[in-house]
């Protein structure tokens, strides 16, 4: 597995505010709005190996499109011999795949950013891991015969917007060698059930590591075609820039990351948390990497002053996360700042402090978790 | 059916900032990680009669907690003659009852506020309506016995958590009469499955007709009192208060609200709306009310200056919303404010401007969504 390219960006000074931008902390009713559509998965639900329906994070650019499974259909055309149409039995009398992987949001930790884009405001929770059921693409592309000049594959959903001024369906596109992976999935099932209405019902791609733009819902049309496809969500949207104006680089790949089941209860309003003193508490969470395997999990109760190994449980699946645990003994009533950070097999790990782009994509600074830990007496009822 | 009891709470002038206290539009870090974990209905949503899992509104005081529905038991104790312990089977062997109801958050609206409480920042997608499945309460309160000194009965979750200074597990309680009634349920399934963790699993309190608070989830003890219930949930929060000294009365039934679908395309960021000019454009959108049933839903397509009828569906259920439509030939392209207007069998409608508390409950206030209509020729792509 390759490391993570590094592009070199000068976060700005959060006196300059470009157009764009605003300070941490201070969220728009027009984020708000976004806030409230695409949910993030409450990090208690880390406690699930597989997510259930309604926890996993959810990420809608434009409507959840109405689709009649009875009239949907999947084409594949453009640079190929044989182009097809299939209907939903169709794709699902294919020979199917089951298998759990983590999705997350490209821009998931945006909000820790300063200044940061004004856009979908998430915090930490944009992840999720689906037992995700369906068919590989490479046979389907071999299926239609793509031509030999052919260069991409695009991949259009139903869902329909304006964004960055240009009206659009939902588009993105893999190269010839992405596209045919093995583990490259057209996906009909999440948990067992027909892929909910939020989730790209009846049918969406799935590229198992990479960040979840690229995951395209509501799927309706695969093209193969003879030039790169320069589309919004391909040259516009998700790319790592230092300024505005450059092309950048295409966000793919998942970044390391750890995150920790906040421990004890929370104060309702600020999501504090109250750990009592008396007793050895299991801190536990899971880590993930679309550049390779968890390999090391550390925590730290001081602050990321010093680190210490965390147990790590069995790879359930080489694309879904992998579950750890650290038995921590407070030393005694007080304030304590937890913390936890992934590295993977190919050596990338969390850095301490987030990693600024102009999108805001792919910070996998260290989750830090304020904690109080009280004395016996004040935590009984 | 009554109409609803309207208290005199004067609207503070937004110069004065009481503590607690925000601005419109100015959402903080601790509201946005309640708001990345409590997630609203997308609007598109309400084209479903029975909300899809994962879409319905969520609102969790504390942590969603961790329920073994082996080990977990339901007791029904205090003021009666024979306390009962039920396993979960136990309880679905009782006669099981199916409807479907709207659950609402009695916070929805609250962001819409001005100054607005500074807690979870709903805009007015706090809703949702499942095909619940359960056994009534009152034959259970009857087999446990009530004794003569009965006044209350206290639902208390597994969830726990700090909130105002109290830690607690979430509690609400219910008068003798409203125990009694016929359509209260215990509820273990939702649209035909077992609750999800998020809903309460494995048994939730569900109380047509009253704001989502009154729904216990998580519910493990059920506690017949001799003495008003002064829980925290009770006697500080959900309550109506024009000043935050003075007791004001309990937040109970749902006012009145329809809703729309807002029409045509999305602008990501904006949400702002464009609807080609070309064609005929079908407002559709759903509305209920604790109150009452629906009888009456006006459409305004001019800022809510004049209003026209919309066409009522049928009643699906007599807690659940019901269905309208409007059909709409914009009159050329230009901008354009639509709203809605729900008015129920008790004579209680909306407000055209939002009704202030200190909790910031129950402002239904009408929606309102603007409405770019695009000259034919810069819709199509």
């Amino acid at each position: 597995m390759p490391s993570i390219p590094v592009p070199s960006v000068p976060e700005p000074a959060s006196s300059e505010l470009p157009p764009g931008m605003a300070a941490a902390g201070q969220i728009s009713t027009e984020e708000l709005q976004l806030a409230a559509r695409n949910h993030g998965m409450p990090l208690e639900a880390l406690r699930y190996p597989i997510t259930p329906v309604g926890l996993h994070y959810l990420l809608i650019h434009f409507d959840i499109p109405a689709v009649d499974a009875g009239t949907w259909r999947l084409s594949v055309e453009g640079r190929v011999r044989s182009p097809l149409t299939l209907t939903l039995e169709e794709v699902k009398a294919r020979p199917a795949v089951s298998v759990a992987v983590t999705f997350e949001c490209a821009g998931n930790g945006r909000a820790g950013l300063s200044p940061r884009p004004i856009t979908q405001p998430w915090l930490l929770e944009a992840v999720g891991t689906g037992q995700w059921t369906g068919t590989a693409l490479g046979p389907l592309l071999e299926e239609a015969g793509m031509l030999d000049d052919a260069v991409e594959v695009v991949f259009t959903g139903l869902d329909r917007g304006v964004e960055g001024g240009v009206e659009q369906q939902y588009q993105r596109s893999l190269s010839l060698e992405d596209a045919r992976r093995e583990d490259v999935l057209l996906v009909y099932e999440l948990n067992g059930q027909p892929l909910p209405p939020q989730h790209g019902f009846p049918l969406r791609l799935m590229v198992p590591g990479w960040y979840g733009m690229t995951n395209v819902k509501w799927l309706s049309t695969i093209t193969v075609v003879d030039e790169p496809f320069l589309g919004y969500q391909m040259a516009r949207g998700y790319r790592m820039r230092a300024t505005p104006e450059e092309e950048g680089t295409p966000v793919t790949r998942i970044a390391p990351r750890a995150l920790m089941v906040p421990p004890g209860i929370p104060e309702f309003l600020s999501r504090r948390r109250v750990v009592p003193a008396d007793s050895v508490c299991v801190l536990t969470g899971r880590a993930w990497s679309g550049w390779g395997v968890i390999e090391r999990v550390e925590v730290s109760t001081d602050g990321a002053r010093t680190w210490d190994d965390a147990d790590l449980k069995e790879v359930m699946s080489p694309a879904a996360w992998r579950g750890w645990t650290y038995p921590w003994q407070p030393t005694g009533p007080g304030e304590f700042e937890l913390a936890c950070r992934a590295t993977d097999s190919a050596s990338n790990t969390q850095p301490l402090d987030p990693p600024w782009n102009v999108g805001g994509y792919s910070n996998n600074s260290v989750q830090r978790i304020h904690v109080t830990v009280a004395p016996p007496a004040s935590h009984s009822p």
